[in-house]
């Protein structure tokens, strides 16, 4: 998977744009100027059965995560509210009409839930040479600012200085055993997104939804605000019985990762926030104090993509994949 | 693919939007209302190696097509212009960078040749358990008004007493032999649409592109504007040397069908204009005008769907699903 990170970096650095693109390519989710009509933002995701969900599980769960995933970018943005998705399905030959009818239903509740309608879509399916092949669900999702001039929040404005921050907890999202886990329906973090944005305004700094594992989501916000970031591990908040430092590497947390100035409550819409660490001026970093340890994050990151049903230990870089593989 | 026909027809019929969705799923593009800012539309569409280019090809074809298929549904809704796409790609587990790269160049050239500039992205590959695993690469596509109140032409503005037009040729714009053809590198309409939108303004009636074969395109017209549509089989333009009768079903031509009131001039932004029949009031059909003999044209619709090269002739219902299998 390594061409892929380069193809990610590429992917994250379309330098051709016009000026209507307020925030290019990069970020959780990219942001179009509309002639007077403000700003839209979009982002597109797919979730694969036995990558992004357990093999032969209900085709619910991927319609459900393809647009869960989207939802989470959206919450990254900080005063975005999402407002309609689309899909592009892509089903093995002969799949029954049941579980494509599963599938439909899992994006359509789900957008539906998160007032993102489903407004479009195309269903295609593979040949039947394709042996094994996967449901795949491509989502695309299109947001607004929650009111005209509310705060967009991107991964290139931590400042040194700045406190960092977590919601929730990190790692144990998935069980390597079944797939299974809350990665398969978890709370995408818009409410909490929009009450810091309301509550802290200009305080707040960088933000990003942690997908990829937090010390490689934190490295993405310190490589965007060319800033150094150090964490405590001690503070980091993990379930019960887990090893913080493979809560790192886990990934699939789905949690707002954000830097912010200043007082920040504990709670925020319901959901703890935790401080972890804090941005120092340097060159892009994530640094790791444990004990009297200290070590860089991006070492300890995990690429789901071994062969295995658990992560992979990998040196990381600047990819934005991440992936997990199930049993 | 049964099936799918019954889930194409669900995704058009998405019955819980609100009323901010002006056009709902079931036309070219969805159109969703954005405050004071006027009109967006937004459509997802596919290209998948082996089923909509030849297996093996130079990946750029895929991603090309992949933007094509979606800037054509820009030019079905009339007076639009695209603006920006996102797209998802999914690529065999190993595909080597070159290849990656030549994807990523068809999709990024391609949309911003047509000023909708690549903007957001994700790469995911296949397990390594998928045997012949494709590229797929799903686009969406986001488009605006021309300018402020354009007339956005929908599937469900034919009138009776409107005569029925296409552009170009129709049929044979892939070659069963090769999967090779015009297919894989038109020219979407859109430069038509807007010049016709604003010389006939609402003169115009319905519009599509035609994918799916230019018979079973306009029994969706047909069906949406709830009326009898006749035409000549003599008036096609198809070709020379290919039988009308074929060209009806072979889809793919990504050529508009529309109807019109009064005058239409024979060329276009300098495309050839063809009247092939007209629009009567009674039950939704296509009726082909062959000879003596008249029958019905959703008859002679394929489906591109069979296990070999060529298509299948099928009894086609609503659905959108126009894919071809290549060798």
């Amino acid at each position: 998977m390594r061409e892929f990170d380069l193809l990610q970096r590429v992917f994250a650095m379309n330098p051709r744009l016009p000026a209507s693109v307020l925030v290019p390519p990069g970020d959780d989710m990219a942001v179009l100027a509309l002639g007077g009509a403000g700003a839209l933002l979009v982002a597109a995701d797919s979730a694969i059965e036995g990558r992004h969900t357990p093999r032969g599980c209900d085709p619910y769960l991927i319609g459900r995560k393809a647009v869960l995933r989207n939802i989470s970018d959206v919450a990254a943005m900080g005063g975005a509210r999402p407002i309609a998705t689309v899909a592009c399905v892509t089903v093995p030959a002969g799949l029954d009409g049941a579980a494509a009818w599963r599938l439909y239903e899992g994006l359509r509740e789900t957008a539906e839930a998160w007032n993102a309608p489903l407004v479009g879509g195309d269903v295609a399916s593979f040949g039947a040479d394709v042996v094994g092949a996967p449901i795949v669900a491509s989502v695309t999702v299109l947001a607004v600012p929650v009111r005209p001039g509310a705060r967009i929040v991107t991964r290139s404005e931590a400042r040194a200085g700045d406190g960092v921050f977590v919601t929730g907890t990190i790692g144990g999202a998935w069980d390597p055993a079944t797939g299974l886990g809350r990665h398969l329906d978890f709370t995408p973090r818009v409410a909490v997104a929009n009450a810091l944005v309301e509550q802290l305004g200009e305080r707040l700094g960088a933000m990003i939804d942690v997908s990829d594992g937090l010390g490689r989501d934190l490295g993405h916000i310190a490589e965007l605000s060319k800033v150094a970031i150090e964490i405590a591990l001690a503070r980091v908040p993990v379930p019960p019985g887990l090893d913080a430092r493979l809560a790192l590497g886990h990934g699939e947390d789905y949690e707002l990762a954000f830097t912010a100035r200043g007082e920040v409550p504990s709670v925020v819409a319901g959901v703890p926030i935790t401080r972890i660490g804090e941005v120092r001026a340097g060159a892009p970093s994530v640094t790791v104090v444990d004990g009297l340890a200290r070590w860089d994050a991006a070492k300890a990151g995990f690429e789901h993509d071994g062969g295995g049903v658990g992560p992979t230990r990998v040196q990381v870089g600047g990819s934005s994949e991440g992936e997990i593989r199930c049993p």
